[in-house]
């Protein structure tokens, strides 16, 4: 079983992702939605929050733990060290990876949540993975409240508005790669994709699964997915609906953390 | 002293009409920082909060507790019974009375977070309190992410066109009255008056200081404040700053719930 760690919903599109390349994998998915988002709460909340989700999903012996929240993997995983019984991985790493490989002498824009930004983990990797780019990041705190919300719609007129406001700096020197370094923000792709036409977007979830496939063609299961919520069943069945059109595939069950 | 509970920093609109009805009194706010907001989340989960802040109040033995946040008022404090060891009030009664008497055969319209909206508390007290009004309820999520992240400058393009859509219902008949039945809801203020410009706006927070007056009289302190918060001072400080324009005046400490 493969157990995917998320702050909420965001991280749906990385589980999205992750069922395309193993369909057959049993996934647990965990959503800390009772306490979403973590993107603007300080560093020491952030690893607290996490080492409970993932003390949780330790005891339900996963094969394998991606971190599906840019936060967590930018703020809480540097310093997490090796002390897991399994591996642990998060998707801000992969996201890296296929940004300095999409632009590697160019621009790269990183958007990511307040936290992320003081983080500093992608301009640091990215100059080890592509010394020759020039990296930008962004803070885009207000885009996490807009997909939680489900202002994203590809004609939504505030999606437009905040996209341009927010991402305004960038276009005195359009980006050649923006890497969307939160799970939120692939909702907002087509407003990112209008502003900016010739840039490629890198969604941190797809780049994981792709490196993941491999691996996890050994992993059989029988394609199940559960999800554990902090919040109540009810108000994430809501933003399910919101953010995808539809209801979950899957079981969904109450924890505490 | 007198204590403030709040889901975040929205209470401050409350703090300070408190403080300005009640210059010496000592204040204790109770900010639940790391798990701000509530006004998206389960029932289930508010009340768990809430019982778990007002629990930490209650070591401090207040003189009297002041529910800031609307999710709470409305959704906890109905089903929390006299179970306390010092008077508890919330801000949404006041607000109530405050609408009720502003437009007591009129058009009342609200405004609150979806668990506000769900918890029918608004409709059912103005129903006995002004039976005469029409009242309309309207859930604005999106308020809480722009007053939280500092998008309420009465010239912010993006609060303009969140505000007009979201309560585009309004128009066909504009309301006598505007009751802001959440606590980052008067940060909007210069924007929901510039779309109904005869409305009366009701603040919760003005309300429940002006009936708390009397009472308040007798309650002598040295003024101070003092801010409790569940996530960093860093981050509360930020949120402060970029919501008022300026640092906190009290002392800051941080605590576990």
């Amino acid at each position: 079983m493969i157990g995917v760690y998320d702050s909420g919903v965001g991280g749906l599109t990385v589980l999205r992702a992750l069922r395309r390349t193993a369909p057959s994998c049993d996934i647990v998915y965990l959503g800390d939605t009772a306490r979403v988002p973590y993107g603007g709460k300080d560093d020491s909340t952030v690893c607290r929050y996490a080492e409970e989700a993932l003390s949780y999903l330790s005891s339900l012996s996963p094969s394998l733990v991606l971190v599906a929240c840019g936060t967590v993997s930018t703020v809480f995983l540097p310093r997490a060290g090796g002390r897991c019984a399994f591996p642990l991985l998060g998707v801000a790493e992969a996201g890296a990876r296929a940004a300095a490989k999409a632009a590697p002498e160019g621009r790269i824009a990183v958007l990511g949540t307040e936290a992320t930004v003081r983080s500093g983990f992608f301009p640091a990797r990215l100059a080890e993975l592509a010394p020759a780019a020039s990296v930008t990041v962004l803070p885009c705190p207000l885009f996490v409240a807009l997909a939680e919300g489900g202002f994203v719609g590809k004609d939504d007129s505030i999606a437009a508005l905040v996209t341009e406001r927010l991402l305004a700096p960038l276009s005195a020197s359009p980006p050649d790669a923006i890497l969307l370094g939160c799970t939120h923000f692939p909702w907002l792709s087509p407003h990112i994709a209008a502003l900016f036409p010739r840039a490629r977007l890198i969604d941190c979830g797809e780049a994981v699964a792709e490196e993941l496939a491999p691996l996890l063609k050994g992993e059989r299961g029988r394609g199940e997915t559960t999800y554990l919520v902090t919040d109540g069943r009810e108000s994430f069945l809501r933003a399910v609906e919101r953010m995808t059109g539809r209801l979950p595939d899957g079981t969904v069950r109450e924890i505490s953390l």
